[in-house]
């Protein structure tokens, strides 16, 4: 006998129970969240601290395809992206409100195990969902998170704060969501063709992780004040390297020597790269989503980062009239696009 | 010779020379607004008032219908519909986040139309437009807006503290924007049929606007202050009286009685309804979109507020045993429902 999941329409909750079972079992965490979900607005107290906002939206197809983005990591993600913005400013996120847009072929059940990913990543990271918008879409889904946080004033970190001779560093490494993405692409193809083909994933569990659930740098706070260093600029990784260098070269009227034989990729986005005739490169410099951070720091600073495993030195700014370029590893040198420089081209 | 009007295709600029074209012309108003657009989040400073938070999501198809609303008329309301829950609030609106979907049908042109009427309403209200995220939707438009604002502590106006004998009361008039919807739509028919028919609106202006271009209540702060008087509970007018209503007895613990008869409405409103054979009832209790705010005073309040033309009490506020209920014209009393009463059902 097979046993039936039960699925419910979201027309027998409606609007308003549909919130109320979504957010039933929220339970505020930080201090500075006065009032949450359950009135016009949410009312936040940071005392003395300035607040930082941020917001990201994800629509279906272009973001996440539903085929194999399970909907508890998409709520999840889409959360940690967000997050990602507030640790790149060295500031501390604490709310977030949730909008999403849902057309009547997700069931509640589907909405829930959304909202358990969003949950989650809230649990994980500290944060008060404290409101949101719960809407109908005649088409695809649509998240949309804003997310506020708090910061000292003098503990900011701008992109604008670059200076020439400065080092352009990077926490982890990069390329690997991009690469769990064309995976993750590939398996969907053959699973079309073919449903019953197992999809073939073993090996390449990191590489899936970071395009599934990423992470933002919540710990690198803690680093940068272990290792006692004081970024200059910081911006999180998400659209690819190579732009979020563009950025902070544009914000800070600067130039930059990008050195290609430096990018710190893991072996299973190297793998991964070569099984399917993709240069690397171009995973990390135009893949995105890494979600790591790119900063700078003075270059006297060296020493206090050179041994740590999770730093590291990708090349320097310059000023603004030699450009901003990446140095080949055969020793060429080739200006940065805007968009990401794509060798394939 | 005809003149065509250039149109520029979105790719043409890419994502952040989109980004520059809508936001070189924005200008920071509020003291409060440290950063804006430009950087990971927009950074804001409130001293020592509470932060106030709040957010709302527009699909197209659901929301508007881009037949019949002007782009730039979509990008004002959406931001004013936000502003309206702040001022239910009792709280001062600073800043706002945009984040928009939009697909490839859309050109340049049309995006800086929509944008317009968002910087309208920002110039309208003394709004900092200070973050979003502009993005792509394989399918039809979504507009998603956040606002933060400030308040006194002491002053904020919760939906929780209505007593049982406080005056139900409602500014301005309302189901003119349901009204107008109605008319548009009727001539959206009309024009499907036969493009050469002249869409007939005269004599519906206030009902068109009230749907087009409706306002938040920034002035109601205001004329409390001049009666002095202050509301024990607030909430604005969005789904329509009867679920507004419904939340302030929920989020209060009480029941109502509402009055039909003391519900005000325009002269259009009613004029329409009657051409429409539409109970104008519905337009004000199930409509919604009309942006007034509905709140409760204390009875001894009554001598203070009797004589202002935009406030009109419409019921008080009893024991929750009592539930809430319409007293109709001819005297029988309905229990509200949360979705709104429906007498045609």
């Amino acid at each position: 006998m097979t046993e039936t999941k039960r699925t419910t329409e979201i027309s027998e909750l409606g609007e308003f129970g549909l919130i109320d079972l979504l957010t039933r079992d929220i339970e505020l965490k930080n201090s500075s969240t006065v009032r949450g979900i359950g009135d016009d607005a949410a009312i936040i107290d940071y005392k003395n601290k300035q607040v930082v906002v941020s917001t990201d939206m994800l629509t279906e197809g272009v973001h996440f395809n539903l085929m194999y983005v399970p909907l508890k990591h998409l709520g999840y993600k889409s959360v940690v992206v967000n997050l990602s913005d507030i640790y790149a400013m060295n500031a501390t996120p604490r709310q977030i409100t949730v909008s999403i847009a849902i057309s009547n072929k997700f069931s509640v059940e589907a909405i829930e195990e959304l909202y358990s990913g969003i949950k989650l990543a809230c649990e994980t990271y500290g944060i008060d969902l404290v409101g949101g918008d719960t809407t109908s879409s005649l088409t695809g889904l649509v998240i949309s998170v804003t997310v506020l946080g708090e910061a000292d004033k003098n503990k900011i970190i701008y992109r604008s704060g670059a200076k020439p001779t400065d080092l352009l560093c990077v926490t982890g490494d990069l390329g690997g969501a991009y690469m769990g993405l064309q995976l993750l692409e590939r398996e969907n193809e053959v699973f079309k063709v073919n449903p019953k083909i197992q999809p073939e994933f073993i090996g390449y569990d990191y590489i899936l992780g970071r395009q599934l659930k990423p992470e933002a740098r919540k710990d690198f706070k803690e680093i940068l004040n272990k290792l006692e260093v004081y970024p200059t600029s910081m911006i999180d990784i998400s659209d690819g390297l190579s732009s979020e260098i563009m950025h902070i070269c544009k914000a800070s009227d600067t130039g930059c020597r990008l050195y290609e034989e430096k990018i710190p990729m893991d072996n299973q986005t190297k793998q991964m790269a070569e099984e399917l005739n993709i240069n690397p490169l171009v995973a990390a410099l135009n893949g995105g989503e890494d979600y790591e951070l790119l900063f700078t720091l003075p270059i006297n600073d060296f020493d206090k980062i050179k041994n740590d495993f999770d730093i590291t030195v990708i090349g320097h700014i310059t000023e603004k009239s030699e450009g901003a370029n990446l140095i080949t590893t055969g020793g060429s040198e080739i200006p940065l696009q805007a968009q990401g420089w794509n060798p394939l081209e």
